[in-house]
């Protein structure tokens, strides 16, 4: 197999830009490592005359990624337009049933269509791989889907997206406000134009259905990851789970349990002497543990041209060593929906609350913790300057429905001020 | 191809019974994964007698593993009775002349005959693969092989002997001298037979030699390896070090530089604040530095019977998919010797040496140091209770050249009592 591998390139971004340059640097190298060269056929973008620093005018250009995904110079369709619908789905279907394989680093489009997407480049014998997709650099697919075949997967947990650790670490350093470190993040480009994507945990939650459905062979099921942002995180809370030797990171947990399948995308306190939580600024971690090959931990850039295009060639080289499998590590066909489960392994709580600053609120709090048998493992009262005290609990190891009863039991309490706040210490 | 991979499987020690389990307990899910069935057809082992907690009457029996590696039942060679020559090489080679596949977790055999192995097996047609053979489960071969294929690889270090790691976190924590972790580890049975191959960093250097030959896209060449074992390390270099917030780790870094590839096993200062510097007890570590991927951490267990079955599963999964790919990453024919360089990258050093309690004795050090164009960062020199006393010098950064002209002629000082220590500060 020494026929070129010929990619068209949906999508000059960042990072497309960023594997232009690698494709045109390395020419001699790829074509060594993949025992045949990679090349670029066609190119499809918004703009065909912005400036993107790279010279594009030995390759095919087209307005439409459709007409590229069909053409007959293209092997590969490398699709890094993003976007859930729109051209990047169409291109994508049209790229599968003109009989091409996919490289995409679409998280967004996979998550809501990963499923089908399968379904039907399976049928037509072809490849789709996503590396890029989940945590930039980090060769965490493949990892999962091949350096670890050989084991029953037991959790996958992971810090999947840099602006938000950026934020929570920024907040700590700095002692600053949440308003302001979003504020900063915003000034400095690090925000998806709709910041929600960042600090709501849609794009983690995105990345984290990918990566339970390859690790436990299920359908991938977006709609299922149960999602908090890191929006309701004070710098009090920072300061409080740190004095107890804790982090609050935004941590995507997905593991199967006896009640289904648990896909979590929250504000967590994890120790601050753990990997995870001595993560700083934009660096992304994933958490892999498995039956036999107990836990290996992964840790590299979230983000970012080099980082990201290192992903989608990871990808590129293997198609072009002819190394082909089913998107999900499983054929599609046989892939079921998993039933979704709420957190179900009992764990510690951080709790916070705004208590009426009256004789006996506490003891109203207290009182509904352990008629859902919660125990409390720490409590503190803190400030008593306004009209509201804030109040921390920690608890001892409870189930979430336990807690969920608890939490709105208090949320009836005419002292209980808002909605507590209410975070998993996750067993890392 | 439905067929079943057959596997031949020499060696039932720990791993090899692991990898037995593995294959009988999941024969469903690595089928379901791989699109095939995995069996094993055939065993060797030295005594069939031995109880090893698995039923093996299933397969055929070999007393020796060349019959077994001949065997027309056999698909996949899998090689786990170690040693660098022997039984294991002549098996092996037997595996390749009669057209198997090899997977192995030999890292002795491969950083001694690697090159060797891999030019008659590509000649062959067939693929040798060793995740196994480098960091236990840690799967770094195909992080560096595969998911960083699209990278120049700038450098890569690593802990991967546990023992050593273990003895030198053991020593800091307990505050012991390093005969007494040693005897301790020792009694655990931490140890190889020949315990240098250990804390001589022998082990160590065997897998940095097949990381450099992957990474760097040259012949492998253990014999080119710097090799410095951790035996001279006190506990007061562990605590000497750790005052400065540094952590001492037998550390294996190769780089290639304009003079040629480096390839450093040896203890090392590195920021205690740095994930190497966090890395506790027996777990290894891997960090591959690419210029587009910027730095990737891979963190795991670096032995045992379930972290090493399952690297050794991930390369037989890879094969049942059909995934071929040269030994080393680029086909062995092309492959250069690199020429050998020390250190060239300058660093600080951490010095220790005991001297004479005389006047002038320090000054002389100094003036050594000086003439070498080394300067001096901090200076320490403590206990005056006997006649000679420890002095800790940390240089600025300087070449490994300069350092030793200044050793050589500090060792000529009638001062200067043994053989100075010193190790390098790599920054990570």
């Amino acid at each position: 197999m020494t026929q070129p591998l010929r990619l068209g390139i949906a999508g000059l971004g960042t990072v497309g830009a960023g594997v232009v340059k690698i494709i045109r640097q390395k020419a001699n190298l790829l074509a060594e490592r993949a025992g045949r060269p990679i090349v670029i056929t066609a190119v499809s973008a918004r703009s065909k005359a912005k400036d993107r620093g790279v010279n594009l005018s030995d390759y095919a250009w087209e307005d439409d990624p459709v007409a590229l995904a069909k053409r007959d110079d293209v092997d590969v369709f490398v699709e890094l337009m993003g976007g859930s619908d729109g051209p990047a789905k169409a291109a994508t279907e049209a790229a599968i049933a003109a009989g091409k394989d996919i490289v995409t680093a679409n998280k967004a489009l996979l998550a809501h269509h990963g499923h089908a997407l399968a379904l039907s480049a399976e049928e037509a014998g072809r490849v789709i791989r996503f590396e890029a997709a989940v945590a930039g650099g980090i060769p965490v697919i493949k990892a999962l889907t091949e350096g670890l075949a050989g084991n029953d997967i037991h959790r996958v947990m992971g810090v999947m997206n840099g602006t938000c650790n950026y934020i929570l670490t920024r907040m700590q350093s700095a002692g600053l406000p949440y308003d302001e470190v979003f504020e900063e993040a915003n000034q400095l480009g690090y925000l998806e134009a709709d910041p929600n994507l960042d600090v709501g945990g849609i794009d983690a939650g995105h990345k984290l259905s990918l990566l339970a459905a390859i690790a436990f062979g299920t359908q991938v099921d977006f709609d299922a990851v149960e999602l908090e942002g890191i929006q309701a995180i004070t710098i009090e809370d920072i300061h409080q789970a740190a004095d107890m030797g804790f982090r609050i990171k935004l941590l995507g947990v997905c593991q199967m349990t006896g009640r289904g399948l648990e896909q979590r995308m929250s504000p967590c306190l994890v120790p601050d002497t753990s990997p995870l939580g001595q993560l700083e600024g934009g660096t992304n971690m994933c958490v892999l543990e498995g039956d036999n090959v107990e836990q290996i931990v992964l840790r590299g850039a979230g983000a970012g041209e080099g980082p990201t295009a290192s992903a989608v060639m990871g990808d590129v080289m293997d198609i072009a060593r002819g190394f082909r499998m089913p998107v999900f590590g499983r054929p599609a066909a046989g892939l079921e929906r998993a039933k979704p489960a709420r957190a179900t392994t009992p764990a510690p709580y951080y709790l916070r609350m705004e208590l009426e600053d009256k004789p006996g609120a506490l003891a109203k709090v207290a009182k509904e913790l352990g008629e859902a048998g919660i125990s409390i493992d720490r409590m503190r009262q803190y400030q008593h300057d306004v009209s509201t005290a804030p109040v921390l609990i920690v608890t001892h190891k409870t189930t979430r429905t336990a807690l969920d009863t608890a939490l709105e039991a208090m949320q009836r309490l005419e002292v209980v001020a808002g909605k507590p706040v209410a975070l998993r210490i996750e067993s890392v």
